[in-house]
């Protein structure tokens, strides 16, 4: 199988989730689909670095910031996915709590967290300093433990 | 629920499909888990631009540009998705056929040609002209049917 080496050029995107949620009209099973699908390739990116933040395999900045970079992609394409009537009162198999939707001020606050410190782990990771990049990570990781742990069921 | 506009920094992403794979040696069911995230999320910022160009709701060239950004992103994820092991041999619930890695260097084009198409698209998208666009989409639709028709089962 041959190394595939890809160069993704730069992108800048502006992301308004209700423009989003008004174009195509989605269904909320597809709505929730959709979130577990951006939530799965946060995990898979995230796995890597975990890796190498616990020493099992060898740290690698590089590998990081690309991680990182589809991690944060993620968490700007993350707001769609919690369109109103896409909560458990709609759709039955979903972990997100009605939380998120009674309390949608503090969940966007959680969001823009994770957002924010995701961003950052992207520049931090460029700059490639390892001590620095954990401890970014760290920060990051505590933005999503943080968000669970109020609106997402265990 | 209030608008979330965001705005996301520029980012530039070289992958490696086979360093990522050797990371986290992730198991078979995960890639497949994987992979099908990286289409939802395709599928997903696809609906709102077919249904711009079938004039199903109003055309919006910058919507265009933001949906086609994140299916580039995930052109660069999904090789990730197809490591070796990953297959209909190996794990039940895919549509990937055998033929992806039996013929390797086809499906890597047809890959490469689906990357490289939706990468315009992002970039006709920004110019802003519709009738380009609405072209440069069929074009890119065009990788992914080609792909489905050889590599995917129907």
């Amino acid at each position: 199988m041959k190394k595939i080496a890809i160069g993704l050029a730069s992108s800048i995107i502006g992301m308004s989730f209700m423009m989003a949620a008004n174009a195509a009209d989605p269904k909320p099973q597809d709505v929730v689909e959709y979130r577990k699908a951006v939530y799965t390739i946060i995990g898979w990116n995230f796995k890597p670095i975990v890796a190498m933040v616990k020493g099992e395999v060898p740290f690698d900045a590089a590998a990081v910031a690309r991680h990182a970079q589809y991690v944060e992609m993620m968490s700007k394409a993350a707001p769609e996915g919690f369109t109103k009537g896409s909560g458990p009162d709609v759709v039955k198999d979903t972990d997100a709590k009605l939380e998120i939707w009674t309390n949608w001020g503090k969940f966007e606050t959680a969001m823009t967290n994770f957002q924010q410190e995701s961003a950052k782990l992207v520049e931090v990771a460029k700059a490639g300093d390892e001590s620095a990049i954990k401890a970014q990570f760290g920060k990051t990781a505590e933005t999503c433990k943080a968000c669970h742990k109020e609106f997402r069921k265990d």
